[in-house]
This record gives structure tokens, C-alpha cells and sequence, in this order.
């Protein structure tokens, strides 16, 4: 329940995780991973859970991940390109027409079709993490051409998440700096890698942590968004196709994350990562698209799926869950029962359709219990937006039997033990997990652009702070204190 | 995995089970139930989980179940019909049509529109069970007339579950002898009591063990058959109305089961526990879709919803893992993968259109590792037949991530916890549980006969023993050896 850990770009394992020891099923001490193609540098076993589940991969302290630090592609930075060009300031700008007048921060900039700076390194600026916990620094670097199947884009507007700094901070993960954090972002193609055709120069995109090959098995069934070629890493630091950065500074490579890196004015991300939205949509406010919005949002939208009239409890209030409680709004839900363990969150709240609010401080018995006394027996859905273990098992209880559906969102400690009993589960409720909100990055998303667009959805209220690109590290400072839902970093301010 | 538990009738708890001790969210050492409109007689207040949750309730020992005992109710048989008659053989039989020849033995009588016996109490012959694991008895008995709400059913056919063994065996829960046990049958209506419409003299019904009263929340929802009023009660013993039996010896009172009590030439059941079906089709074969085939069957065409050619893990080779087994067939699986620790199983279950087998006494890891490795990462839809922990855990992670679904069917062990890593969850695995493969008895199970009349459904199958009326109990002896998958009982052999 407590929102620091509500973070939304968990690096999920594709292999089921034992938690059974001492069975026939369960002889074993080891599970292999399952390979697939096309591969993703998956260790060959995985021990059982336990304390050491995760050491292997990583030194992740706090999730359940895999943490792939493939040392063999750390080869340092193209160092082909050796007459570096500022050209920050080279674009051709034309205003284009807001079909929506939401904001005057609105992006209102396009790019022409063809750059000048095609095929060349550029330099700009880039906050630079050169190591764990420390301030950002803004930094001229270069940022290399794309190379095949991938993008150079220009970044007008990004968003800070709490995986942002949950990988800043470092605490448990393998270390990998000097790093460009950054991954809800809304920006502009400056030029193509070879063979790119989905994309020009020009078109609006918001960049994504995790893509769409749209030629694995996940991208072709149409009941999972985990494309097993672009499906999120958060150590890997370098481009999936060569292993290399694209970013330096003179000459010392400077690691990528999650494949977005948008605290830079240039990044460069593999086309499936690249979702090409409407160009009149206003960058400044769909950026928050990218990542914690959308995750919260399909959490309801997509996989509670509540019917007009249900109820719905949403635990955690913080961007995922309120996103979750918006999903809920838009679905018609007759009551929105917000959960949270600070309370000065409730007010706020009230503006994203969270009818009633419950903290478990304010009761001594299990708050599934408090939940199914106020709703006749349990809601009708419950999205988990925490990563509280006990967080999620309350809310898998609290729903009703015969329908209830309960849905996790927040990602867990490593040693954290799922339990209830299996009664709870016969009685016909559903546990469902989702990933980034089940949405197809680049199928579903601008359709959730358009969502906004036509005032269905309401992005701006997310938003409650803005800042300069220079002044980076406040919105981190609003973010830790718990002072921001969405802070807004301007790159071009 | 041991099939004498993949029983298919659990009382189930109308209250979610907590797990949690030490939270914020389960601070309190109790959970209240939830009161409902009908109520149910449940407890005020359920303890936690562990060794004592479900004593309060009932003896129970190894079902996590509510066992309710109105004792207030057992107040003996209805002594107002002072002259009853013998009438086994008063009904005039027609020959019907069967439009399907299927067997020999099929039903082929129906009984004409008014009995001369409506009204008055009749003597016929029941298979009394009067202590726990004793042979049943043949007696006559008297059985009184309907009251509102209920009809009275002349039994033709009827089979063995687990459950009546389970309860016969009562080796944990509240002993209530003497008891006429059975609730998988087919029968014909001979009367009706005060105000029921749906049904007349001569209906051809199969009656079960949970009911569609079709005014409640759950009969209500679309999502639901876990009907409020007429949910199964296994602990009863008495009719819902008035809180009498209808059987009696010598005005001794006999206690029903599970308001079905089919081991009787006539019984009483409350007509919302009486499925009206198509004249036309065998009792003798349809009788077992009262119970474990439809479990089974419902398990995965309503729950797990396998798509054409995807693969299906079934947990347990019985009659329901069997079901679930002919509902991935019919849904064109191209892989359905048999989970035993019984290898005998395996080659009748290739009547089932099992195509692989999988016993985890082979293999010396999880099996859910052994099947990820057989399909790629996991297969894609799973169905826990057994009531073992450790199959359900296994069944859970053994499902692919990205789409993934587990459906659980088995009733667990009363101190049984559901574990698993959370991150099983959020990588896009659904955890679903199921009661009667979530049909609508009334509503649904017309169809369910129709599939088989239309040659869709193969329940022939499914019976491999018959046995008449006086030799009761070698069904038991079948069925406790691991004959049989079904055996039928011919009432009027």
C-alpha cells in the first residue's frame, strides 16, 4: 500500500516460479527457464524460491525479476562516427495546428521529413545519472545515429516514474551507470535506421519500455502484450541489435535504460518500441501514456473489466491506482472504493471518481473483511496497485464470490508468498495479473490517444507539476516526497 | 493427483478466507460472514485459517467447506400423512420414442400427466445408509408429499460420485445418519406441491445438488451459478422449507443428502434442484451430467475456454478430470496433456481424446517445469482435477505467461494454502476457480443433454459399470477400488 512501490515496468520472468518444495511435483531443486525464440539471454536454470531466487540473475534486492547484464555486449559506445555536430537548435520547426486547445504547454513543434542530421552523431543534452542516488547532471553528450530497425527521436516532453527512480536508487539491482533514465516521454522522429518503414522523420511518437515485435507468439495472440523480442529488460543498458550504446561522452559510453533513455533531447529506441500517435494529440500531456497511466488504466479497462454499475476497490492511490480508479470512471463503475494507507491522499483522489475511501489504519480486522461488509459480500473487482504482498492478497479476498474479479498490478518483494486459501479460489472469484495494462503498445495506445482526444479520458489531472529540463532533480524531489502524481519535465523550456 | 479427492460437490464458503495474520490488513483474528438475502444460516463469525477455521462450524476434516447444521431444523418427519401407500407399481408407463438409439438400456418411460399417488405419502424402496461406512440397506420406506416448492421425482437411474462416498464415509464431518445418499441421477416427476408451474407429472428431470432459484444476486449475474437460496448445503439433511424430511421408516426420520437423495425409488427436491430435459433423452446415460461430468466439462468450455488447437493440461484422470478432458476435445485441442500419479489411468483416458501423459512420479523436478518444457514455456490452458495442493500449485504454474489461464476444480484440504510467487501472476497468468463447471443448473444443463443428443458430447464413455438397485454397493466397492469411472444403478432393475 505504500505507493513507492507502486511501480509500473517490472521485469517479469517467463518462466512459471515454484514456490512448492516437498512434493511429488516439486522433487526438484531447480527450474530451467524456458527457452524461446528469439531469445532474451535467459540464465539456463533458475533456482527455487527462496532467498537466493533472484541472486543469481542479479543483485535486485526489491523485485522479482530477472536481471540480464549480458557483460559480453558492454563493449562500450559506436565510435564510428567521428565528427560529433550540436544540432540541437538545426530543425526546421513548424507550428502545427492543436485541433484541441487543452494547454498552452501543448506541444505545437513537427519536424520535416528529412533531418540534416540524418546519419550523423548529434550532441545535445542529457541528464546523466553517474551513479546511484546522486543528483542528475546535465550533460552535452552524443548520441549516435540509429542503426537498423530503430529510431533517433527528438524529446520534447517526459515524465518521471517511480521505476525511474526505483533504478536510480539502485539499492538492490546490479549497478549499471553512467546511465539516461527516462521512459514516459512524448517526442518527435528526427531520423530512421535502415530498413525502418513504419516510421519517417516527422511522425509523433511516444516511446515505450516495452515494444511490439508484432511477429512473436505474444504479439500474435490476442491475450498477451509480452512480446518476447522487446519485453522489458532493465539491465541490459545497450540496443538490443549490436550491444551497443548509442550515447557517450567523450568517448565513455553511457548506458541506455529499459531501451527509452527520454532524459536526453535525443534518444534512440528500436522502432517496436516507438508508438506512432496522432500528431495533433498534445505531447505534454499523452506523454504520461508511456507507462503508469496506461498501466493502471488497462489494469481495469482491459482486464477487471468492470460492468456499468459494479464496484470497484482500487488499492493504492498513488498515479497507477488513480489511473486504475479512472479506468473504473470511464467503465461506468457505480462505486470506487479507494484503499490507501495515507489518507491525505482521499481528497485528491475524489477527482479521479474514488467515491469512498478505506484506510486500514482506521480498523483492527482484515480490511477484506471492512471491504465485504460495505459491499454486501465483496466487490465486484479489485485492482492492486501497490505491491504490498498483503496488499494483494486482500484484495483477492475482498471480491465477491460467483464474479469477483482481483487484479495485480503492483510488482512484489522477491520473497514475497502469494497465499490464500483455495476455497477462495473454488468460489469462483479470478486472480488475473497484468503487465503495462494488457495494452499492445502499438496497436492499443493511440487508440487511448484518441481517448483523450475526444475528452473520454482525462490525462490533465494526472499532471500536477511541471518543470525545465535543468531542473530535472526537483521532479525527482516531488516524486520521493510524494508531492507529484505526474511531473512534466520540459525538455525545450 | 489421488482421484478419490477430485470430488465434485463442495459446500463452498459464502465468505472470502483470509490468510493474512500479521498486516495492517489483517490485524483482526476474525472474519465476519457476509449476511445475505436468503440467509443461509451462517455463523456470525468465522475464525482465521488453521487447524481450528472450520471446526466451529462442522467435524469436517478434510474439506475447507461450511457445514451447517440446523439443528433447529431436525425437528423429525412430517407425521401428517398417517395411511401411506405402497405405489411402486401404481404408475401407468408409456413407451416413448427414444429419437436416439443409444443403448438397450436406455430410459423408456414416462409417466401420464396426473399420478393417482399425488398427495399421499408413498412407500418404496431406499438404500439406507444408517451409520457412517456401513452398507447401504434396501428398506421401504415412506416418503411424504411435496410441499410448496417441491416436487416429488420417481428415481429411474442413478450413479455414484465421490461425494457420496465422501460423506458416507463421514471420517470427518458432523455424522447424520440414517441418510439416503445419491445426487446423480434422472427421474420422472410424479407430483408437484402448492404453487410449482415449471414442472408437471411426467417431466423428465434430473435432479442436482446445487439450485437455480433464478431470483437471487448470483442467479441474477451472468457470472455466476452459485445461487444464494439453493446453493449446495451437504450438512442439511432436511428440506429448505420447513426444516423437516420427507423420509421415514416407521416414523423414524431419515435424513436427505444434499437435497437430491437419489438412492430412493421416489424422492423429494425442491424444484429449483431440478433440471427439466428433453423426454427424449436416455436417463440412463444422462444422469450423469447431474454432477461430476458437468463439473468437468464446465471447467473447461466455461472456464478455461481453450481456443481451437490450443493445449489443455488436465490434473487427474477421474471422472471430472475425464470431463474436463472430453470439454477440451470438443473445443479442438490440439494437445491434451493427462497429469496422474495413477499410469493405469492413461490408456482409458485416451478415449477422452488424452493424447500425451505426463506422471510426476517419472520425473525427479516440478512437474509444472516437465510440462513448460513439453509445450514451449507452458501450456496454455490448465485444469486441476485432484483437490491435492500441490497439483493446484503445479496447475497454476504450469500455464504459459501472456495468456495462460488455470482453473481450479478439486476441493482442497481444510488446512491447505494456496502459494505461489506473485510474479506468476502479474506476468499475465489467470487463476480461476469453478463449482458445477459454472453452469446454471436450470438454465444451462438442457443444452448440456442436447450436445449429447446431437452427438457432440460422448458420455457413453464415461459408464463403465451398471449394477441394480438391491447391489447398491458394489458401486461403492467400484468406485472405492478404482473401477469404475461411472457406475449406474438401475432403480428399477
Amino acid at each position: 500500500m505504500v505507493m513507492a512501490s507502486a511501480i509500473c515496468a517490472p521485469t517479469f520472468l517467463s518462466t512459471p516460479v515454484s514456490s512448492t518444495k516437498s512434493s511429488i511435483y516439486t522433487t526438484s531443486s531447480s527450474l530451467a527457464s524456458q527457452s524461446k525464440t528469439p531469445k532474451l539471454h535467459l540464465p539456463k536454470a533458475a533456482p527455487p524460491l527462496g532467498p537466493s531466487l533472484f541472486s543469481p540473475w542479479s543483485g535486485l534486492k526489491h523485485l522479482g525479476i530477472i536481471s540480464i547484464t549480458p557483460k559480453s555486449l558492454n563493449s562500450g559506445i559506436d565510435t564510428r562516427y567521428t565528427s560529433p555536430r550540436t544540432v540541437g537548435d538545426t530543425y526546421l520547426k513548424i507550428k502545427t495546428k492543436q485541433s484541441i486547445d487543452r494547454s498552452s504547454t501543448s506541444s505545437s513543434s513537427s519536424v520535416v521529413a528529412m533531418s540534416s542530421t540524418a546519419g550523423q552523431v548529434i550532441k545535445c543534452k542529457a541528464a546523466v545519472a553517474w551513479e546511484a542516488g546522486k543528483p542528475l547532471v546535465i550533460e552535452e553528450v552524443e548520441v549516435a545515429p540509429p542503426q537498423a530497425n530503430e529510431a533517433r527521436v527528438k524529446i520534447l516532453f517526459t515524465s518521471l516514474c517511480h521505476t525511474d527512480v526505483y533504478f536510480w536508487e539502485a539499492k538492490g539491482q546490479t549497478p549499471l551507470f553512467p546511465r539516461i533514465f527516462g521512459h514516459e516521454a512524448g517526442g518527435i522522429v528526427e531520423s530512421v535506421g535502415e530498413g525502418v518503414t513504419d516510421l519517417k522523420p516527422g511522425d509523433h511518437v511516444l516511446p515505450v519500455f516495452t515494444g511490439e515485435c508484432k511477429e512473436c507468439r505474444h504479439c500474435k495472440s490476442e491475450e498477451s502484450n509480452m512480446c518476447d523480442l522487446l519485453r522489458i529488460n532493465t539491465d541490459r543498458g545497450v540496443m538490443l541489435s549490436d550491444g551497443k550504446t548509442r550515447f557517450s561522452k567523450n568517448g565513455q559510453p553511457i548506458y541506455h535504460f529499459v531501451g527509452t533513455s527520454t532524459f536526453s533531447e535525443y534518444t534512440v529506441v528500436h522502432v517496436g518500441c516507438l508508438i506512432k500517435i496522432n500528431p495533433a494529440a498534445p505531447l505534454d500531456k499523452v506523454c504520461v501514456l508511456s507507462c503508469g497511466i496506461s498501466t493502471g488504466l488497462g489494469a481495469t479497462l482491459n482486464v477487471a473489466k468492470p460492468k456499468k454499475g459494479q464496484s470497484v476497490a482500487v488499492f493504492g492511490l498513488g498515479a497507477v491506482g488513480l489511473a486504475a480508479a479512472e479506468g473504473a470512471r470511464i467503465a461506468g463503475a457505480s462505486r470506487i472504493i479507494g484503499v490507501d494507507l495515507n489518507s491525505s491522499r482521499f481528497e485528491e483522489a475524489k477527482k479521479f471518481g474514488v467515491t469512498e475511501f478505506v484506510n486500514p489504519k482506521d480498523h483492527d480486522k482484515p480490511i477484506q473483511q471492512v471491504l465485504a461488509e460495505m459491499t454486501d459480500g465483496g466487490v465486484d473487482r479489485a485492482v492492486e496497485c501497490t505491491g504490498s504482498i498483503q496488499a494483494m492478497i486482500s484484495a483477492f479476498e475482498c471480491v465477491h464470490d460467483g464474479w469477483g474479479v482481483a487484479v495485480l498490478v503492483g510488482v512484489p518483494n522477491r520473497d514475497d508468498l502469494f497465499k490464500t486459501h483455495p476455497i477462495n479460489v473454488l468460489n469462483e472469484r479470478t486472480l488475473k495479473g497484468t503487465f503495462f495494462g494488457n495494452y499492445k503498445p502499438r496497436t492499443d495506445i493511440p487508440d487511448v490517444v484518441e481517448k483523450y482526444m475526444n475528452k473520454e479520458l482525462e490525462l490533465d489531472k494526472f499532471i500536477t507539476h511541471s518543470v525545465t529540463f535543468p531542473e530535472i532533480n526537483k521532479a525527482f524531489e516531488y516524486l520521493l516526497h510524494a508531492k507529484s502524481i505526474r511531473c512534466i519535465i520540459r525538455m525545450d523550456a
